[in-house]
């Protein structure tokens, strides 16, 4: 044993006890005779007392202690003369009697300190040492005590967690596959699961009733800001059940993660339609921490004789609460900010909603007080407001003002992060389809069933069917989404013809599935959740990587471990395969 | 809701109850104008009666139910008239109202029964349906049980489970790595983790203290029985600890599984020298259910002009209690057994402990009976006792008497699944040299520390220094290992010196850890268990595969989804590679 405590444990009930700490210094500092050294641990930081009167030479030892030093300090708890409220132990100090450096320290490339001067680039690179950082070390165990959190409410529900193989087999749809060249099989590759989705539909076909797994999965995508080529999900299926089954028992593990995780009671969750969440928020995540629902405007401003207006596919304002008082520098800058190449619109419309009854607009010159008076009334906006308009290309102005309510909502202080909305996302299509090729892809993936109600329109209108299909959304961000899915093999054949497999290409990559279904499949379902995005919503960050112990930069290299690399020839030799430049 | 209740819960309290199951149709059998079918679910195996009499068309429907038809039934919960005590539902069976067939099933390939009538080959390749068979499921669900209790321990003694990469980087030390060609790196590949070693090192670096995963791990292995490709760790490691401290810890571990999961007491773990195991056990993994020790003739029997005695390098005996009464067919079976290349013995000699007190050997011509005595003395037999000899080399020697060991408890039912006996064995060597190349490998692996007292004899004397690690056996079996680390730069390196590497080699595959040493590396140990094999020891089970949801076969292959398989052209051009046949 190299220490008796750890160093967030001790305090005012220990006085008087002899204690060994172990631990890395986290600061020194010599007031006079006395030499003060804060020790820090996983669990907390103590503070170690040296005096020069009792003892010169040890306290010459503390005093040449440099940072993150790795030391074993045995003394007796006292009580400090100046306390500090702020830390768990801050009533104590040790008066240290014996000092062993277990480990001495270069000194680190960056301070590991809650705020550090490293950036992004050394602290990936020093990655063991930036998790030292107590936001890093927290977020890491925020993250180790959801994953128990979810496997203790999976267990008790009776699902069964089962490891599912890593090394499967490539199927090109969807991203791209991460590939193994098999040795002992020369020119034949495993891939990488970008999910566990065939195998646990099997192990429904198994009878296993209720299956979950947090488990990695693989995409080999570019990557953006908060991708990484390996993620974790929350993996789930049940049988013998309906959506609202479903819907039931997922509720409950959110309701279930807030309250044992964050202390937080989240209410009922909302209920709201693909339809209704493009139309109202213009995309299918909404945030519902605030309201400024879009409103349509084309029924009430078209045929004025303002151009934008009648030549636009789509007019669609937000009414912004109590900002009829935004200035003209505020309004041009939101004006810029729209036609940024991310957003793309050309520009900005707005009506001040004045607090004396007076409506003004960018656009007087095409609209009178009457019609403005009737945008108010389209708008709901009150004296007071500011109405703010984009008119343009359907999607791409609807995509455009779902940005701009975001951006408005941030604005005003309406996206706490530490305020939750969870909602359910119902109904999205079973198919989109995709402009250039005219082919139709499945929104989800083609194991997604359509909503008995629609499954008549499978041959007569396909574009019109909506899958019994459903994510989970909190704050904007799409955290869970899953489905009914198919468990019949004709039906499934039917999906593949759909999306223009062959029946030769269906049967290559899927034949275990749909054969698995001749064999008695129960009708099933499932959900799978983003782990690292979810751990990042609850630790309050926009960043998964805060999440992860080990993530990868965005060209897909550990720059600790320096990895990919090159591998040896022989190596390449015995797998059978070749570099090619 | 398909169900009210599942097939494994109804009693005698239910009587009266009107119930909705779902299920798959077990058997079924015609009495009379009475129809039984078996419904089987994951909880159990229910009863469904229908009645010619009540409901003609319903009881026919019945009748045309094939074996695996998922089937939804609701009725009456009645009392039977004849019970059967050894079902949990046995009390009880429904008396249906109404049938619908969820989904027919085609006939399956081979019986879903406890004992089955399939063969390996058919049963992996429809592996879903052998999962179905109750010993494979409850295999799997034990190993759910064992994973969650794992956790429970871990999180409670203030362990943090971590997800470390799969996508690593390539080291050609030890086996060989599965490797992943990164498409926004030619040329370049990741490797996937053959354990979590240096992560977990790192991550005491980073100070976590005390840190666990149960984690998939790889190697490109020719495959024996009992291996995969990817298989299973519970990794755990823990900072400032010695090695007592992790014997304390992980002893505890095994405790509470076998408590948690099968209800047995286990005594304090023995403890057992590598070298003592050599000697009484013939192997570091010692199978302690029974005793059969070892017994060095070396000194009783050269000498008295047996060439075969006294030309070995080792003469040595087990006393088989009781067996004194063994056939001359059965010693002329042993003796071939012995001969087996696998065990690669030319002959076996005996010496019976006849109950009337003489002794009788198969090389009477070179020892009397006072000599034999002498035998006796140094085996510790007794009348009725029968002395197994067998002379040769020293290791191959030592090897085939633990073996015939092993073989003699197994015919006397001395290894009885349901008895398990754990132990400790320590101070292994920490260096073994290949003969052929003559260079010093690593027992366990390069980050494994000296035991302190031998830590001055590795300049001097490398093959004598023991290393501070340790193994866990269970009945014979290798559960765990582990050790107490190097968590000194300058140590490390010389380590790497020791076992060959040139300073560059080591820098380019380890610098990161031996770089993170530079920075307060603690003292640090830890263990990995082989989670499969765990597994497999609890369920009373030879083989691991029963216990992995969906193994893979000898050639690596899972035939089930026929995978490995080959990529597209297009795929291979993405990644920079070429197949070279």
């Amino acid at each position: 044993m190299y220490r008796t405590h750890n160093c967030g444990e001790l305090n005012i009930s220990h006085v008087g006890q002899q204690v060994t700490l172990c631990g890395w210094v986290q600061r020194g500092r010599d007031l006079g005779g006395l030499t003060f050294v804060d020790l820090r641990d996983r669990y907390g930081i103590t503070q170690l007392l040296f005096n020069m009167e009792t003892d010169d030479s040890l306290c010459q030892s503390a005093r040449k202690l440099g940072r993150e030093f790795v030391v074993q300090a045995t003394g007796i708890v006292s009580e400090r003369s100046s306390k500090n409220p702020k830390m768990a132990t801050g009533d104590i100090e040790i008066s240290v009697s014996k000092l062993e450096i277990l480990n001495p320290s270069a000194v680190p490339p960056f301070t590991i300190e809650d705020d550090t001067d490293g950036g992004d680039d050394l602290r990936m690179k020093y990655r063991y040492l930036d998790l030292r950082r107590a936001p890093v070390m927290n977020s890491i165990m925020l993250r180790h005590r959801m994953a128990q959190v979810v496997r203790s409410y999976m267990d008790s529900n009776g699902f069964i967690e089962i490891e599912t193989p890593v090394l499967i087999k490539s199927t090109p749809e969807g991203a791209r596959d991460f590939v193994v060249p098999s040795r002992m099989n020369p020119g034949e590759f495993y891939a990488l699961p970008q999910s566990p989705q065939t195998f646990k539909q099997l192990l429904m076909v198994s009878g296993f009733d209720k299956y979950f797994q947090i488990v990695k999965c693989f995409r080999d995508e570019d990557l953006r800001a908060d991708r990484q080529p390996e993620f974790t999900q929350i993996d789930c299926e049940m049988s013998f059940v309906q959506r609202e089954d479903i819907l039931n028992m997922f509720e409950g593990l959110a309701r279930h993660l807030f309250k044992a995780v964050l202390s937080i009671d989240i209410p009922t969750l909302d209920r709201i339609s693909y339809a209704d969440a493009m139309k109202y928020y213009g995309n299918d995540k909404p945030d519902l921490r605030f309201d400024m629902k879009l409103c349509e405007l084309n029924d009430t401003v078209k045929g004025k004789g303002f151009k934008v207006f009648d030549d636009a596919e789509l007019i669609v304002a937000i009414n912004v609460t109590g900002q009829s008082e935004y200035t003209r520098k505020q309004l041009d800058e939101l004006t810029e900010w729209v036609k940024r190449p991310q957003i793309g619109m050309s520009g900005l419309i707005y009506a001040k909603h004045n607090t004396d009854g007076t409506i003004k607009s960018s656009v007087d010159k095409f609209f009178n007080a009457d019609e403005l008076a009737r945008w108010s009334t389209a708008c709901d906006s009150k004296p007071g407001d500011l109405i703010l308009v984009l008119a343009g290309n359907e999607s791409r102005t609807r995509k455009a003002m779902s940005e701009l309510r975001l951006e408005m909502g941030e604005r005003l202080g309406l996206r706490d992060k530490n305020v939750f909305k969870c909602a359910w996302v119902l109904d999205f299509p079973l198919l989109e389809k995709d402009e250039e090729s005219g082919r139709w892809h499945a929104m989800h993936h083609p194991f997604t069933s359509a909503l008995p109600d629609d499954v008549h329109l499978l041959d007569t209108d396909p574009g019109k069917v909506r899958a019994n299909a459903y994510d989970m959304v909190i704050n904007g961000v799409e955290v869970g989404g899953g489905s009914i899915r198919i468990h019949n093999k004709d039906i499934q054949k039917k999906m593949f013809s759909l999306l223009g497999f062959s029946d030769e290409e269906a049967q290559k990559q899927f034949g275990f599935l749909m054969n698995a279904f001749e064999f008695g499949a129960p009708p099933h379902g499932g959900i799978a959740f983003g782990f690292d995005r979810l751990c990042s919503l609850f630790g309050g960050s926009e960043s998964i990587r805060d999440y992860i112990a080990f993530p990868k930069n965005n060209a897909g290299r550990d720059v600790m471990i320096d990895s990919p690399s090159s591998i040896s020839d022989e190596q390449l030799k015995e797998l059978a395969i070749k570099v090619v430049n």
